[in-house]
């Protein structure tokens, strides 16, 4: 594996930014596209459960619909793509099986040999109760969400991560409570609009000193 | 902004892994760790707010107290870097005020123009309490991590994401309740060892299909 440059991802990561406009009439390219949901699919997660799913909502009138569910944000309709990141809405010892089933799969194992990870897993998730799974679940669509975000920026695609819409009309609207997933939040993709102010504004954070401390 | 190309960012991404052993003798660079540092920093999060610290344990006997607090898990002390993400136990108006005073100040506009985004943030935050709180700014520590590990792999370093510990020891370990933050994750940053073994089994996932769906 090749490192890339520090400066390239230095720009990349100043570069990006919460873009509030997007050129409507620009769309990602589909090698791209696939690229960022690759980004989505091997992001890590604990215990490498992926309790997620992710939908790419690509019909207009969906999106149009979807909109004043999310604060009446242009993003929604603007931006080439807009990904919705869902979680199950319970975690189940079912579940786990599934995932070690494919596990067994792919490394050519038994699931025999799995019985001890499969111990620290159940009696991970018997600890907790559905608000809890859900939080857990959540925390983890979050890892996602950054590595979609970070790997967006790298590939010259603008993003924007959207907490602010309702998921029970998501839900509603992709249909997912039948499919046992529920809406966490959504990330618009695409491309800024020459228009966009915030795209001009420096970049602001803390200084370092105030968020980073060495013990 | 030059966009890398696609087949170093998915190299990069197949690369890594939750790395279990750690070639104790391996130290990052300072160059790279400052990138580390940096992408910490310019991680994004909701409102831009920054409910976060991140603390990198480099006292050898501070982290060698952590391991039994980490499943006792041999990361925690053979790793080059350890980093726990740690955020706000509360968010306060006097929180937003300070975020409001760094914007006006970075950006050179007036408190008073920002008036609206502060009504929106803390209309949010009153709409939660504490624990609710928590967990949002738990999320976004998530983010962080995400983009943390995303760019550890494109920079070459190993990563490996650590839940199973005790919030509560650790807090107390790096003396963070005076400070107003709490523990929420923490990293294990450094170079893989030539006989962790998992570094050789194939990388497991679900099938794009079983993970994303179009609408």
């Amino acid at each position: 594996m090749n490192p890339i440059a520090i400066t390239d991802l230095m720009a990349a990561l100043n570069w990006r930014y919460a873009t509030k406009s997007f050129d409507a009439g620009k769309k990602i390219p589909q090698d791209v596209m696939d690229a960022l949901l690759d980004a989505l699919v091997l992001a890590p997660s604990s215990f490498g459960l992926q309790p997620w799913k992710f939908i790419v909502v690509a019909d207009p009138a969906l999106r149009a619909k979807l909109q004043p569910d999310s604060w009446d944000q242009p993003q929604v309709t603007q931006a080439s793509h807009l990904v919705v990141l869902a979680v199950r809405a319970t975690l189940t010892a079912a579940q786990v099986d599934e995932w070690l089933a494919r596990l067994a799969e792919v490394r050519g194992v038994t699931l025999e040999s799995l019985a001890d990870y499969r111990g620290r897993m159940t009696r991970f998730l018997d600890g907790m109760d559905d608000a809890q799974k859900f939080a857990w679940a959540s925390r983890q669509a979050y890892i996602a969400l950054g590595q979609l975000m970070t790997c967006a920026a790298l590939l010259g695609v603008d993003s924007c991560p959207m907490e602010g819409l309702s998921p029970q009309a998501y839900d509603e609207a992709l249909a997912l409570p039948d499919s046992g997933y529920r809406t966490v939040v959504a990330c618009a993709l695409g491309y800024r609009s020459a228009e966009d102010k915030y795209a001009l504004v420096p970049k602001t954070r803390y200084e370092r000193a105030r968020v980073v401390e060495f013990r």
